[in-house]
């Protein structure tokens, strides 16, 4: 009844702007399609998770770095984003700049418009925005420059389960490294991570894209069909080395290639080791990309202590098309899909500021790794005593109960004023499930608190 | 040179988008114009405020929740923000549903079809969301409900010095209590918050819209007026009284009622005590609203140790036509505008959900904090020893590096790696500047770190 008056009020109000389509225009409380309020507990586990990333980076001297979550529309539509071109939500042009475009729009008028609407567009990731932050900042930044950045990206992804259109990433980033110290930094960096989280006995995949160019080229695949083939490489986990084929038969490709790479994909799977996968692409693959892998390896392998583990995997692709060296990923046993991703991208500052520099990324999927740990049910409620201090609105001395509260704050306790309810007995049933250890009550008689446990 | 290089390659991919407009697309690598990149200084100063200000929110018994920063454009534009519904940064609709809308318009087609292009909006502030927040997810959450939200708000104000077109908003809001308990409560919390971040001797002043209307009535402006009335005494600080009597007149307002408002005006502004400028409003307002205002003032002077004030200001009017009871701002001294400001709201959750909650919700100004927290150049660098191994990357073994700086880590050091340059002494230098205490390099010979301080 009380919505519907809301609506009639705001008839009046909005008829400027609605006119005869108010009545399809419905109130809602939810938030918009593929978005999410958080409630406190998610916050807090959330933050806890934060803190936890950020400590482990700074303790290998990366630090923290923020952009707008709006850019520039052409630096987005210019970008190397792949797929996620298709995602942006942008922002409309205001004011002038949007009559003057619709002003040479209309079903007759032949012009299409759409992309001159917008000026502006939220980030579909912190890659895009971070090597425009570098090449606009870098002569603020130390040379190497090691990022966190932990924030928020957008896609108007189809509203479907588990598809979030707005998400956290959680990416640390090395810029002016170009040997493989830096992947083993961020590789090492990005494992403690997890570790300090709480995860264990995952496996770091190794490859390198110049190897899977070698692979592709060895098997006689054209150099313009590269980029399709990896995209159903990378489909192996999922559908096997028959699905594959039929993949790269229906898509085209050339049956002698598609036979010489089946043959060296069963040669890997079936390699019981690293060194035997490795010396099968030795015939083919440059040599430094392969020397790197190793390197990597016994860098990894010796500072994990057996925790974690790695591995070089000749067919692991990843979906950016920036890639121009290393690259891996995080696999959690008990997870299917993987719960860290990352690799070298050396050419993608030179395309924003005209001079290349090296640089190499590792992200964090932090949505999947909050899911795992909200599964976990963690106790990550605050360490501090929480005390209830229950007042009467209308007979306490609310001075005194506000003096007596911040005393036991001062003591390093949580101390929450809340009133009185009619049923005493349910109001503390509901804050011991809240989390609060102790309640008190103003004596007025004695001028203090008095303190209970709650069970 | 380069840069021009990319333009042309950029214009072959773009050419389908942009045709002839082209060359009017300029590639820049500066964040959207109203908005910033965070170097990692600059992180750290907004990351100490915050852990601060949510530290003693959480003494309080406030949590925080978050809220997508997208809200459905309806909610945004129906809701009470006053001008900021103006500087609404709006989504456009995608697909079928933006070329629906486009093809109803153009030039002649005498339908405005401005406002149907979008569908979404970025939030122009954390109350309009958190309002919804609180409406979707009541019967999840504790009564009363006390809040924290730290998180970003877009406005599309003209391009000016100091106007940021993103910034952060700190915001604690408690739902449930209708007693002045949890204008204390909002009060003091934010204080201690202040204090904690270091500003201290700071005013806040307190008033009440049900006194500001008393005070309208009494003096015999009507009741359609008030809000343009109350515009205008915001300025007092500003113009004097002077100034606020040629707004009014400018307005139109009638001169009997502008004569009558400059004597109290006058009245309260030479009033040396409290009680004087509530004994000169007793004659007309009513009486709850000045007992509440006197309840507030005396529990907040106990508990302020003297650290603050607060005094009673029948002057303050603040900006949002939504406040329904007490509204308050902290004044610093030195700085000419509020860095805090808020007040009751009792009818918002109502428009929302259908039912009246009352609320009440005091918003720190945190970039105004910030600014000033900068000026005065706190030292907030991690306090973790931070040690750089430098290596070489032609010579070392980096698998031992990478344990020794392992080892180091595990004692609680920040260790960052980074490769060595041709100009060591120059290389200290920036690292000595950048924070670190301690540098290391790796003998081969004994197989460890050779650690020495950096002056």
């Amino acid at each position: 009844m009380a919505q519907g008056c809301e609506v009639r009020h705001l008839s009046t109000q909005l008829s400027v702007n609605f006119g005869e389509r108010m009545d399809t225009v419905s109130t809602s409380s939810a938030p918009p399609s593929g978005m999410r309020d958080f409630l406190p507990e998610e916050v807090a586990l959330r933050d806890w998770a934060t803190a936890k990333l950020v400590e482990v980076y700074q303790s290998f001297g990366f630090t923290r770095i923020e952009t707008p979550a709006l850019e520039n529309i052409n630096n987005l539509r210019r970008s190397e984003g792949g797929e996620n071109l298709q995602l942006i939500f942008e922002i409309l042009k205001r004011g002038d700049n949007l009559h003057r475009v619709l002003s040479r729009s209309g079903p007759d008028s032949g012009s299409d418009i759409t992309k001159d609407l917008a000026d502006l567009g939220l980030r579909f990731d912190l890659t895009v925005p971070l090597v425009r932050f570098y090449a606009n900042n870098q002569a603020s930044l130390p040379n190497p420059f090691k990022a966190i950045q932990i924030g928020s990206v957008w896609r108007a992804e189809s509203a479907q389960a588990g598809r979030f259109r707005q998400f956290t990433q959680c990416d640390i980033d090395t810029f002016g490294i170009k040997t493989e110290t830096a992947e083993m930094e961020l590789i090492e960096a990005t494992a403690e991570a997890l570790l300090a989280l709480g995860f264990e006995n995952f496996t770091v995949r190794l490859n390198d894209r110049r190897i899977l160019s070698s692979l592709a080229d060895e098997c006689g695949f054209e150099p313009e069909h590269h980029d399709n083939l990896f995209i159903q490489i990378d489909k192996l986990d999922k559908i096997g080395i028959d699905g594959v084929e039929r993949e790269l038969t229906g898509h085209g490709h050339a049956p002698d290639a598609v036979q010489k790479l089946r043959k060296y994909l069963r040669e890997f799977s079936e390699s019981q080791s690293m060194e035997k996968a490795m010396s099968s692409m030795a015939k083919f693959a440059e040599s430094g990309a392969l020397e790197q892998i190793g390197n990597v390896i016994s860098a990894i392998t010796s500072v994990s202590k057996s925790k974690y583990k790695i591995v070089f995997d000749p067919t692991l692709v990843r979906g950016m098309g920036y890639y121009t060296g290393q690259i891996f990923e995080i696999s959690d046993p008990g997870y299917s899909s993987s719960i860290a991703g990352g690799g070298r991208y050396d050419k993608m500052v030179g395309k924003m500021s005209g001079r290349d520099v090296p640089a190499v990324g590792f992200s964090i999927g932090f949505e999947r790794i909050i899911s795992i740990l909200a599964d976990r049910k963690s106790d990550l409620s605050d360490k501090r005593d929480k005390l209830a201090v229950i007042y009467d609105p209308d007979r306490d001395d609310m001075t005194a109960v506000l003096k007596a509260a911040q005393a036991k704050r001062d003591e390093g306790k949580v101390v929450s004023l809340l009133p009185r309810k009619k049923e005493m007995k349910k109001q503390l049933d509901a804050l011991s499930a809240q989390g609060f250890s102790m309640f008190a009550t103003y004596r007025s008689d004695s001028g203090q608190l008095e303190i209970k446990l709650l069970s």
